[in-house]
């Protein structure tokens, strides 16, 4: 991820403040439809957020001849994946069709954390539901289950474009997740729409409190003239921060 | 709604004491196999329940050049929906086949509360689903994700009948639910439907008692001639209430 | 069930102690890869885990002439699975292709509690999802829905061989479940699936527990001869217990 | 099968007259909304039709321990079901949710036609497709698969009632299927219902004779008392038959 | 329709020229990826081809004391539509989310023919294949099913915009059917459309001849000016009419 | 795929005798049960058959800012498998999810047909079905549709290893398809089973032409030694070849 383009000092936080559907939103008017990755829920409602650029996981259905239990001294592209993906990336999974097959268990997990990983997002389930709970780390899947991924699905490469949940990620698209799920931005748009995101945000804070007081959407939401002086002086006054 | 036949007084009251699974055994009893909306549950469980006459909202799959952004000034069916839906009404929402977009977010739903309405069903996702449940509000939908209905679907007109979840459902019908999710009653049928779901209920309180206490379900449950003996005696004594 | 191998005195507690993901990797070594229910999961989250031997119930398709509410003085074999499964087993059940009805409610479910019955497993649905967590008992399932069984299915037999959830069950089959749903160990195999997999359990947290102080996992997971050795002081220290 | 109602000498022949579009409209007027198979249809369009009552096999989830390919001296059930099924009956197999191997093949089937089995209708896919068309048989199936029953799913029992692409199918109801798919008429209707239908799908061939030379179905179709004074004639006039 | 554009005098003809892929990539040319119906295919091969205007008839569950059995002296919306439907134009049905009963049978297939309606397209089943195939008409359907429609749906209104197969249809939408399924054209866009894509058509039919003398695609497809300059030399010559 | 272990000389003339059923049975004695490719089915069952070692092309869902129309002077992934893929290979491709859009259509399936290329298996569609036949060349795939791959995917590599529709794919793999679908046998293992299959196949015609003659599948299907006596005179007479 060396050649990237550096992203701006504060695009992390502008989309640690908007939500993923705020998110969505500027992707939308960027003509960008397809950018919340499909069946992905947070496993864990305590731990839903997190936001980085993405580290990828390829996975594709197991071959009886090549997939069984660990061995010592072999590591696999999914271990790999969890020792060399980047702290403070998310770790994003292409989970091969794993409809039955957890990719990742408790133990990875929490090596993922200590290693500072921000989260890990997968089109398929992960397993160990009860342990990865108690290690306290964003995980966003489909659902969990009980067996290992070897029953299903081979891990085979990393840091490559994958799909996930219907998405393109390529390594270093910016990810964001919250409780409606997780969304992907492409690398040379994340610092515009981060700085956007903000401001949309903010301005929906406002709304938001306005249509609580009993305002109606009409003229609001989308704002008119009169709406956006009202929420310049919200602003002002401090409110929304 | 205007030429509707009028509620009994106490409908609404009797259907709040019942739950959905006692009302589709009504149902049933009266040749209606099809009450129960299919996929819609509780977004916030602390919030499942709700009835109330049905206001609807139709939604077809978006074209590109007719659904983007919302724009000042514009009033689309959902946010006329939002605003002409009548205080105690429940909105019921046929997504037009929406998996990947929510139709309303957070504002929305706070607006639609308080505006009085009664709750919200949906055949598809909503979205912002951390502000939906900080508005605190029956909201039953497929799960939430983070992008707006324009990227999948568009609102094109209210107060029709529609399909929602696989049940026909007409402007007036009556609309409870619970944990278990949403069930339509016809609206010729709700004050009988509502009468004999309470007396059910009342019943199955019995029943679920004596079977706590460790009676056999032989001779209850369907009751013969002793448990419904029983069961008055248990009503006398004013339990159940 | 009386012609059975009995079981080892420990089994039922070793598989306790271990986690269901822990079980599949035992039946996966023993070239079991089907072991896990699909699309069971506990209805509540406090009542997620059981262990006992199976005990089977069968739905097929409802035909409107054959399924109708229930009359007083009938039995049916769905009643009668709940009056005759053994204290200790688990009901397992065949829902016949149930997608948006209930096979069993509160009322059933709470008088299984009191016969003992260790929980329930069904591939559809349950209702009276708020009753249902009232008795406080382990059922897993297809979530819950309102409508009644005889809306969509019938139940026509009891303790034969049934497939749930795209997995053979045949009655004496163990049953164990957790948070990650239900897996079914053959019953010959059922001792020595319970003896490995309670060890693997205890490697596992030693593991874990290394993982989170930050050791690597190269080498510690599948563990090399340095890593059992820790192992074994880690054991001979008491801990793990 | 040997306590069943006997038939009425013509039924067969009735049903064989009648399409199951008619056969369905006649179970519905009965209050059978469920009659039609999902899924089956003609392997071959030449060899779509067949009629009989039904001989009953049942598929569950393979075990590996349990499913192999087969062994000289072994007769499975589906081998059984081959030899046992009675002339004229037709094969009716609950695949037990096979979706990717054929529960029969080119071999199975020849031996079924050599033994006067009227055809096969199952909820899964054969297998063999090439080598059934060869055969010349009436096989209604979910398409067809490379992989043998013994991928996915092992043969448990015949003759039992089962679930069948969502219809209850007990040995001895009468099956008929055309290009539409199956249907499935419970015994103690298969009397009147192949009278009607027999009755029903005659004066529909005057009714499409009508619209072809230009008649509108405004009183034609359900026919008034006009309609059915030209029908009538123009049975009298022997067309129809 | 009265008010709707008219249409250029060539649209139709060259619409017919043009594949359905063809048509396609002109939509998306203009920022329209969901033009075409998912599930519908030609029910008869030899009439996978019409064009017209469309003209919406919508159904929604059914409801079990709503719907039954024709009756003479009733004309329920789908045979309304049958009537009414113009000469030229495409019947387009929102069939409710019916997978298992046919929206229209041979007879009325039979009416529409007569009528000068130009073909039928619905995201759910016909019924009665084989007469519907007598008839000789292009109908495009997710395949056909022995039951009626009030099995499972009803028919509610027409000339409303609806949802087909996840496409967006407002009468007077223009409907272009072949062997790859059926493409939905904004009325407004559907001169523009037609125009380039019968251009499109010949320059492919140039493509391809060139590519089955042996020609690479590289510089052909898509065409750089040396393929442009050879494309129009074979349009000089004639071919490609 | 130049360090690939050649094949045996008659390795692929073997599996050409064999059909796909064998062929898996042939795995499924090695352990493998995921050899067959769910959902590819030939386009066209004149050219349903082909042979040969699998060369890769993998697609992700598209991004709306990276997949537009072709422009003169691209050479996308695709059209570079198109130009690359060795003859007589099987292009095998991973259609990344696409469920409504092709992947190839008419003019690159002739460009393959001219380079030599033995067959094209795809798990997504492909469109121009009328072209595709008239080419006259094996595609399995999903069916056909009219919109272009950009509406949906983009290609994004060739000749790494792949999932398609459920079965791992390595470049070098060998390919076999027929009317049942396509299977993919592991290069290590496509001696053995060719020549297995090729024999299976030999001993599967007798056991046809006996039972086709009236003989019972007892004791010959799977044959005991009388049975494989039989056969070996069968073979000494010259037949079944």
């Amino acid at each position: 991820m060396s050649t990237l383009k550096p992203l701006a000092p504060d695009t992390l936080d502008k989309l640690r403040y908007a939500s993923t559907a705020t998110i969505t939103m500027q992707l939308l008017k960027r003509g960008l439809r397809h950018g919340a990755i499909k069946g992905a829920r947070p496993l864990d409602p305590a731990h839903a957020r997190c936001v980085g650029p993405a580290y990828t996981l390829r996975f594709i259905p197991m071959r009886e001849d090549l997939a069984g239990p660990p061995k010592p001294g072999t590591m696999l592209p999914h271990r790999m994946a969890v020792e060399h993906a980047p702290a403070g990336s998310v770790l994003v999974i292409d989970a091969g069709g794993a409809a039955n097959c957890g990719t990742l268990g408790d133990i990875l997990v929490a090596r993922l954390k200590h290693r500072g990983v921000a989260g890990v997002v997968s089109d398929g389930p992960l397993r160990d539901l009860a342990g990865v709970v108690s290690v306290g780390f964003p995980v966003l899947s489909v659902g969990s289950v009980a067996p290992a991924s070897m029953n299903e699905v081979m891990p085979i490469d990393v840091d490559l474009p994958i799909g996930c949940g219907g998405v393109a990620v390529f390594p270093g698209d910016v990810i964001s997740t919250d409780m409606d799920g997780a969304v992907v931005i492409p690398r040379h748009l994340a610092d515009e729409v981060a700085r956007d995101s903000y401001e949309q945000e903010r301005l929906e804070k406002f709304v938001l409190s306005e249509v609580k007081r009993g305002r109606s959407i009409d003229g609001l939401y989308p704002p008119d003239d009169k709406a956006m002086a009202d929420y310049r002086q919200w602003q002002a006054r401090g409110e929304g921060n």
